[in-house]
C-alpha cells in the first residue's frame, strides 16, 4: 500500500460525504424483503445500474429463489482478484410501531442513519461500491480485478449459495473473498475475523405408546417418552460439558499458535457480559477460556424440548411422545455428513427406538491466519480506521463462508463495516455515518493494497 | 350373612327392576357440575330428602367449596357401623356434540343407561340408598348402623374431604368405611379394592440467564436450562428404572403373602394391553410383573417437560429457562411430606439453582386384607355376583382413601359397581342395567351380612 496513493482517495471521500450519505438513503428505501418478496427484483436492477455505472460486466444468476447479481472490473491475469460478497435483501421490518422513523423513511438522528437494511448489509456493500467509485475517480481505475457477488436471500438462509458457488465456480474464482457485514467490536475497532463455526440441527423423536396415559393406571407400566429422551439425552453430554457422543470430535483441529495469540488478545469484559445477560456462571466445562469455548469446541445445545402437560398447575399425565430439536456448531474441520451419522449411530447404540431427523447443516469456515494476502487485510484496516485491528480466529455463530473456502477453495474473510449496536434484525436498525465512511475507506485501502501486493 | 334373609331382599330388587331403573334415571336428570358449579345445591337438597324418606337423621356439612350430605340409620353400640362413601357431583359434559344422546336427557339403549353421572358416581351410591331401602322394605330393618357421606366436589380433586374428616371424626366413627366407585374387571367379576397408590406432584424450574440468547454467539458460553434439568432428572431416576432419589423409598412396606397371592390370581392379557396402548415394551425395569408395577413400588412420571423452541422447523435459539413436572406415585407407608423433602434436598445436592415447587399431594391407603371385617365383603359380593370374586391389593391410581385409613383410622375398602366400560369423565357415560341391579343385591348383601358379623 501506497500512502500517496490513498491519501488523496480518503480526501475524495470526505469531500462526497453528503452525496454518498444521501446515495445510501435513496438506496435504503428500497424495500428488498426476501422472505416477503417485496422488491427484490426492482432492488436487483437498481444494484445492475450502480454496477453498470462503475463500468462492470454485470449478469443476473438466477435461482429456484431470488437472483443474485454479479459484477465484474478487469481481468487482467497478472493482478490479483478480489471477490467481494455481499446481500441486498433484508429482514422483514416488522414489528412496524416499534420503529421510531419507518423502516423504508431513511431518517438521520444523531449521526445515525435509521432503516430496514442500512447496516445488514445494503450500508456495507454500498460502501464497497463507493470505495470502487472513488478510485475510479481519484486514479481512473482500480489496481486489483474486482469480482462482486449480490445475493437475494442471505435471509431466508442463503438456500442456493452453495449451489451457485459450485455451478459458477470459474467466473467467481479469485485470491480472496471479503465480505463486509456485521458489527465490528463496541470499542469501534476495526475487525477481521479468519472463520466462523458450522451448525447441524436435528430432531429427536420419541413415541412410546398410541397416545398419553394416566400417571396412576400406567405408571411403572408404560415407557415414558420424555424419559426416553432424559436418558438418551445424558448418554450425550455429561454434566461436566464433556460432548460424550462416539467419534463427534474426531475431526476438530487445535487453534494454531497464530490463533491463540489473537484470542489472547482479544477484549473481553466477563463481568458485563455476564450482568448484561443475567448469568451467575458459565457454562460447563469451567476451565475453558471464555473465547475458547466459542471458537476451539464444538457445542451441543438443546434449542427446545417438549413434550407432555405445559400448563399451569399438575396434570397426573404419562407422555407417549416427546421432541427435542437440538443443534451442533462445528468446529474446523468438522463435517456435517459425518457429524450426522456419529449421532444417528450414537442414538441407534442407546435408544434404537428414537428418530433422528436431520434438519439443517452448514460446514464451518476457517482461514488460516498465516495466509499471506491476509496481511492486505490487517494494512487496509489499520490504515483506514487507525488504531489496533482486532483479529478473531473464528466467531461462533454460523455464516456459510465454507462456500467459498471449500467449494471455492478460496481464503475467505469477514471485515465488518457496522457499528457494534446496529440492531440487526431488530426495529431502528441503524449504521452510524462514521461507520460508513470508515467502510468506504476500508474498502478503497483493500483494493488499493490488494493493487499492490505480488506486483 | 343368612341366605334365608337375604334370598327375600334379591327377590324385591329383581321385582322393583323397572321402578329402580325409573327412578335412577329421574335421578340423573338433574345436573351436578362441580366444575361450573351447576346445580350442586338443588341435588343436594334431593339427596336429602331421599335420606329423610329412609328415615335417616340427615345434616349438610358446609365446606369452604359445595356442601357434603351426611345421613345415619341406627346408633346401636352394640351393632356394627358402616360409613358408606360416595359424591353426587359429576363431570362436566362436554363436548357435548360427542354424545349420542344429550348427558342429562338419561336413555336406555341396549341394556345401558347413559348419562353424565349414571356410572360416576350417582348410579353406584343410588345403588347403596336403595338397598338400605330394600332391607327395610323386606325386614323393616337394617341390622348395622348406616352412615352415608355423600360428597359435593369428588370431581374438583375432593379439596375439602380431609379437613371434613378431621373435624367430624366422631360423627362418621365406624368399623369399615366402604366405598361404592369405578368400573370392575371387564370379565364382570366382583371386585374389592383395599389400596391406592398416592401421589406428590411437583416442579422443577431452572433459569439460567435473564433471557434466551443465539446458539452461535453463547453456545457454550451460557449454561441450558433445559441441558441443567436434563442432567438433574437424570441423577433421579436410571435408565434401569431405579429411582435414585436418596431416601425415597426408605418407607416402602412390602407387600404381605396375602397381597402377593391376590396378586398373582389377578387376571392380565398382557398382549391385550399392550396391542390397546400401542406400546411394544413394558417400562424398565423389565424384570416386574405387570401388577407388582402398579401395586408394590413407586414411581417417579415426568407429566411434561418444557423449555426452549417448539414450532415447526429449527431455531438456533439456547434456552434460559425450562420447567418439568413430575409425580411421584407413593406406596404404603410413603408420607407426602417426606417424599417432597427427599426431593428437595436432592435437588439441592445435584442442581441447587433448579427450584423445586410443591404441588398436590395425596398420602397412598391401604387396609390389609387380613383385616377381619373384609370376609363380610368377600361373602357379601360372592354371594350377589356370582363366580370369583377379584381382590386388588392396591390400584395404581390415587383417591383420598386415606382420609379413611390414616385420619380416621377404619379400615377402608373400594368396591366398584360399575362396568369396565362406564365411560366415566368421557361422553357417553353410561351403568349397564346389569351392573346397576347387582350393585343394589351386593349393598343389600354387605348391610346383612355385617348384621351378621360380631352378633
Amino acid at each position: 500500500m501506497n500512502d500517496s496513493t490513498l491519501a488523496p482517495v480518503f480526501a475524495h471521500i470526505e469531500d462526497n460525504r453528503e452525496r454518498f450519505i444521501a446515495r445510501l438513503m435513496d438506496y435504503v428505501r428500497h424495500p428488498s424483503i426476501s422472505a416477503q418478496n417485496i422488491g427484490i427484483r426492482p432492488v436487483a436492477a437498481l444494484l445492475k445500474g450502480h454496477l453498470h455505472s462503475l463500468g462492470m460486466t454485470v449478469e443476473t444468476i438466477e435461482t429456484p429463489g431470488h437472483p443474485m447479481v454479479f459484477g465484474q472490473l478487469g481481468d487482467d491475469p497478472a493482478r490479483p482478484t478480489i471477490l467481494l460478497y455481499g446481500h441486498y435483501d433484508v429482514q422483514p421490518p416488522e414489528p412496524l410501531e416499534a420503529w421510531i422513523s419507518p423502516p423504508f423513511e431513511p431518517t438521520i438522528r444523531d449521526g445515525r442513519i435509521y432503516a430496514r437494511g442500512v447496516a445488514d448489509n445494503k450500508g456495507q456493500h454500498f460502501a464497497q461500491l463507493l470505495a470502487i467509485e472513488s478510485l475510479l475517480a481519484v486514479h481512473g481505475g482500480i489496481p486489483c480485478n474486482v469480482k462482486i457477488l449480490l445475493e437475494g436471500e442471505e435471509e431466508v438462509g442463503s438456500p442456493n449459495i452453495a449451489a451457485v458457488v459450485r455451478q459458477h465456480a470459474d467466473k467467481l474464482r479469485a485470491d480472496l473473498v471479503v465480505t463486509a457485514d456485521g458489527p465490528m467490536h463496541p470499542s469501534g475497532q476495526g475487525t477481521i475475523l479468519y472463520g466462523v463455526r458450522g451448525v447441524a440441527s436435528f430432531e429427536l423423536r420419541a413415541r412410546t405408546a398410541k397416545r398419553d396415559a394416566h400417571s396412576g393406571n400406567f405408571g411403572g407400566v408404560m415407557p415414558n417418552a420424555v424419559w426416553q429422551l432424559v436418558h438418551l439425552l445424558a448418554t450425550m453430554k455429561a454434566p461436566d460439558g464433556q460432548i460424550t457422543i462416539d467419534g463427534l470430535t474426531d475431526d476438530v483441529l487445535p487453534l494454531s499458535a497464530m490463533e491463540r495469540a489473537a484470542m489472547a488478545r482479544l477484549p473481553l469484559d466477563l463481568t458485563a457480559v455476564m450482568e448484561e445477560m443475567g448469568m451467575t456462571a458459565l457454562d460447563a466445562p469451567a476451565e475453558r477460556g471464555y473465547f475458547e469455548r466459542l471458537m476451539a469446541h464444538p457445542t451441543l445445545t438443546i434449542n427446545g424440548f417438549h413434550g407432555g402437560y405445559g400448563g399451569a398447575g399438575s396434570k397426573t399425565v404419562l407422555p407417549a411422545e416427546a421432541v427435542v430439536k437440538c443443534d451442533i456448531r462445528l468446529v474446523e474441520a468438522m463435517e456435517p455428513d459425518a457429524v450426522f451419522a456419529a449421532v444417528e449411530a450414537h442414538v441407534a447404540r442407546h435408544a434404537p427406538d428414537v428418530q433422528v431427523v436431520r434438519q439443517g447443516a452448514m460446514a464451518p469456515s476457517k482461514t488460516p491466519m498465516e495466509t499471506p494476502v491476509a496481511a492486505v487485510l490487517r494494512s487496509a484496516v489499520a490504515v483506514s480506521r487507525g488504531g489496533q485491528v482486532l483479529e478473531i480466529p473464528s466467531m461462533g455463530g454460523s455464516l456459510p463462508d465454507y462456500v467459498f473456502t471449500k467449494i471455492l477453495g478460496v481464503p475467505a474473510f469477514v471485515v465488518p463495516y457496522g457499528n457494534a449496536d446496529e440492531a440487526n434484525h431488530a426495529p431502528n436498525e441503524n449504521l452510524t455515518i462514521d461507520c460508513f465512511m470508515g467502510g468506504i475507506r476500508t474498502g478503497a485501502a483493500i483494493l488499493s493494497g490488494l493493487g499492490a501486493w505480488r506486483s
